[in-house]
């Protein structure tokens, strides 16, 4: 890479960044991805590599979707509709039908749901007020709170699950949001309907619930929370979604939020012009309506389930129910060393020390000739150490 | 659309969203975008429509950009790099050609200049900070700063052009920021060189200065700042650029800035984890090698501008010079009226009364027959009126 010129002014000092710079963001860490299988190969040059660290579809691209980007790629020169009304109004017929009458002006869309998450603290959350995360959970629920300047209350799990008593004690501390991922990254558990109906009748309606179901659409339990009809019952509530998961669409950045109208409106007020591009507006509407890749994405998860915990309960590991498309496992070694190990013969899973389980893995859940590679390479792996 | 069931709960008030949603938002209309193609069709039925309202790029999307993305298309189920790697490498290569070295660690990309923008204005702007702006300018400026709780200070146009000196004066609030549009959208001058040089020599450093170049690419004035250069002298000047116009890609969100490693490393803490989508990434590496789609563009440009300023001239009407690809002209009835009847006429251009600017319009220079079109038609609907 070019050098920059020798005769380049001094830049900012530690010191002089520190007075620059919202001192809120310094807590701020940047985000740990999961490896991809360019940095793998560049590293490691295995014969193969199998990507299941991201919990990504391991199907892949939905053909019909990529025949519909075909279709509109032509136009991406223009600017995208801003309001990405059609797509609203598609999601609205699909979260109807699934969930209970939802309205277009009753979804939000963003580049990503980290967009959506966001947004909303954006346009909430003012300084020094109080936003309640678990620990062991997706980082993003935190970094969108301190972006914000908000005090960061932080409830540890219980037994591996979300407590949501921990949740309702919380609540003396006043919170004007609260965060909870269900099913939650990374353990793959999940709060009940009714849990989850509790906490909301303890909750004021000055504080916003915010509950990220990015892996609701793999849960199959009948107490999974319909959260449609309680945000009917609690308009605090707001639900956050995504197409990275089971629409397969990680690369092209959507994701999507219900919640009353009038909490939407403020949300939209602090969105940028054209947030959502062109493509992934199309491609959105397509995947929701393919049902075949759905029903074959959930079909291939739930067997790829059983077959991975199968193979984990013969490997001796202990692993936690999922209602996800992942499994989170413990380790007998460093996780980070174990991990390590599965990458040089091409196997990429998270270690879950970012999330604060040094001791633990997750693994997606992939296609049955994944899985199977994965389970063999893991107990080579462990065999080895 | 399905409408919500009649048992809803009674959603939040006026007066409760008030005490709910961060104050400084109350003051965000919401940004108003040009007329798209289909808004138009639906709404007129003209027998053609041609759009130079938004300053896309008249040419369309690049040939060899369709191909490159339709090679990485099967991935778009994997989540993107969220760093860029590639992509700031090879924009960092692009600007060492053009502006002088730039290392890819004085890159950062985002998801459209907008997104840069907010980015730029969440690491560094505290509640009651001042932000300098412009009036009759792109309201995305004003719109970060109004994000993050600062204080507003708008500086006159001076003769339609921006006002260095006013500028300059306005360093005696002591301001946490100052943006600029260089070409000024909608205007199309510029500020040069040596006036830039000038305003950051009075600026103190703990004020960021932020030129946003989108339509940089088209000015061929010997003076105009060579930014990347002042960047060298004066690490508070933060440079924004767009992949919108020039490169084509409005439809896909790319925007990059450069500027000090040190106020970038700042600015990334605030960066969700894959802002810019897979497809961009790659679209963007192929779009800035291409020389031949580039010089195109330009020569489309330049020849443009010199069909319409003349067709304005014959048509008696005014008009500013302009460094970018569209033209400001001045016209004798109010313009939100005089676009609606061509948008009749199948053709779209910007009414500026949302800039400030109730008696002028901007068109985008198209190629030779976009040019003519609106010719004819613009001197058809003045007859009408």
């Amino acid at each position: 890479m070019p050098k920059r010129p020798s005769k380049a002014s001094p830049a900012y000092s530690p010191a002089d960044i520190l007075k620059l710079a919202r001192s809120s963001i310094q807590a701020l860490k940047p985000y740990v991805p999961g490896r991809s299988i360019e940095d793998v190969k560049a590293q490691y040059h295995p014969k193969q590599i199998v990507k299941l660290g991201s919990n990504e579809n391991p199907l892949g691209a939905n053909p019909k979707v990529l025949k519909a980007i075909a279709k509109v790629l032509p136009k991406i020169s223009l600017y995208p509709d801003g309001s990405s009304r059609v797509l609203r109004e598609e999601l609205a017929k699909y979260c109807s039908a699934k969930d209970g009458a939802v309205s277009a002006d009753e979804i939000i869309v963003g580049n990503g749901s980290d967009e959506i998450l966001l947004m909303i603290a954006l346009a909430f959350v003012k300084p020094g007020e109080r936003v309640v995360v678990s620990e062991n959970t997706f980082s993003e629920y935190e970094f969108s709170g301190r972006v914000l300047d908000a005090e960061i209350v932080k409830v540890p799990l219980k037994e591996f699950r979300y407590d949501v008593d921990a949740f309702a004690k919380a609540l003396a501390k006043k919170p004007k949001m609260m965060f909870l991922c269900n099913p939650n990254n990374p353990t793959g558990n999940y709060i009940t309907h009714g849990e989850l109906e509790w906490l909301l009748k303890k909750t004021p309606r000055s504080c916003l619930v915010v509950v990220d179901e990015a892996y609701g659409d793999y849960a199959t339990e009948k107490d999974f929370p319909r959260s449609v009809e309680l945000m009917r019952k609690f308009p605090n509530l707001l639900i956050a979604r995504t197409f990275s998961k089971l629409f397969g669409l990680a690369g092209l950045r959507l994701g999507y939020g219900i919640g009353a109208a009038e909490l939407l409106r403020e949300t939209l007020r602090v969105k940028t012009p054209f947030n959502v591009n062109l493509l992934v507006q199309t491609a959105a509407v397509t995947a929701l309506n393919d049902k075949t890749f759905i029903n074959k994405s959930l079909s291939v998860n739930s067997k790829g389930r059983l077959q991975i915990e199968d193979g984990l309960q013969k490997l001796g590991l202990f692993y936690l129910p999922t209602q996800a498309n992942f499994i989170c496992f413990h380790v007998p070694r460093p996780a980070v060393d174990l991990c390590e190990e599965l990458l040089k013969r091409g196997m990429i899973i998270r270690a879950l020390k970012s999330f604060g389980l040094p001791d633990w893995c997750r693994v997606t859940i992939g296609t049955r000739e994944q899985n199977a590679f994965f389970l063999t390479e893991l107990k080579s792996a462990l065999q080895r150490a």
